[in-house]
């Protein structure tokens, strides 16, 4: 089903960057103690130790401009989604937005997803 | 182990960019029936249904130059991998690099890995 897969993956990234937007400490509980985040090449396990991540990068305002997300199931006997978001953030007082990808592995747990991967890079021209 | 995931999927994506650029129906020993292919928000799915569409692609040559390479365990019980790549490719006789992304899961097989997911994204500036 790619459409209902890609459904999801765009219900997702909305809620997810609204929330990141809006504040950070709200991403708690998409995190497990499973979870990974790579950030620009930095590794963090753990839903306390990610969120601790993202709360702390050196910026007061963000805004995530979405440009795709596509998606796919991960896994022929579990539900779980592999989802590719590319888009431009815009940070501070900040006029030129850098383009950024970030890909994530989602896990389902009754009617909710959660994060078990995800790996961030900002595309440097 | 992040650093013998990341050198595996180094060592993958350095491959699979250099067959990608070369000659591109040597990537068809890398994908099965289970495989899928996001290209462009396109999907394929099915080993040959892919190369088909890497193969048919509207340009005869075609360089990769890898920035970032990240990866992570997939699965805690499973030998998988999610990997982000970002990076820049310059087709025929264009001069202007194109950003792209491309996500993929890779599946260990004995000493090697086939491609369960790829989706591939240019980043539009």
């Amino acid at each position: 089903q790619p459409s209902a897969t890609t459904d999801i993956a765009k219900a997702f990234s909305a809620f997810y960057y609204q929330a990141f937007d809006s504040n950070r400490n709200q991403l708690l509980s998409l995190y497990r103690d499973l979870s990974t985040l790579s950030w620009e090449g930095e590794q963090f396990i753990g839903a306390n130790n990610i969120v601790a991540k993202l709360v702390g990068l050196p910026f007061q305002r963000v805004v995530h401009k979405v440009a795709t997300v596509d998606a796919q199931p991960a896994n022929p006997s579990a539900p779980t989604l592999i989802v590719l978001v590319t888009g431009q953030l815009l940070i501070d007082d900040e006029t030129n937005p850098q383009h950024f990808s970030e890909t994530f592995q989602l896990v389902q747990e009754g009617s909710n997803f959660w994060i078990y991967n995800s790996i961030f890079r900002l595309n440097y021209g």
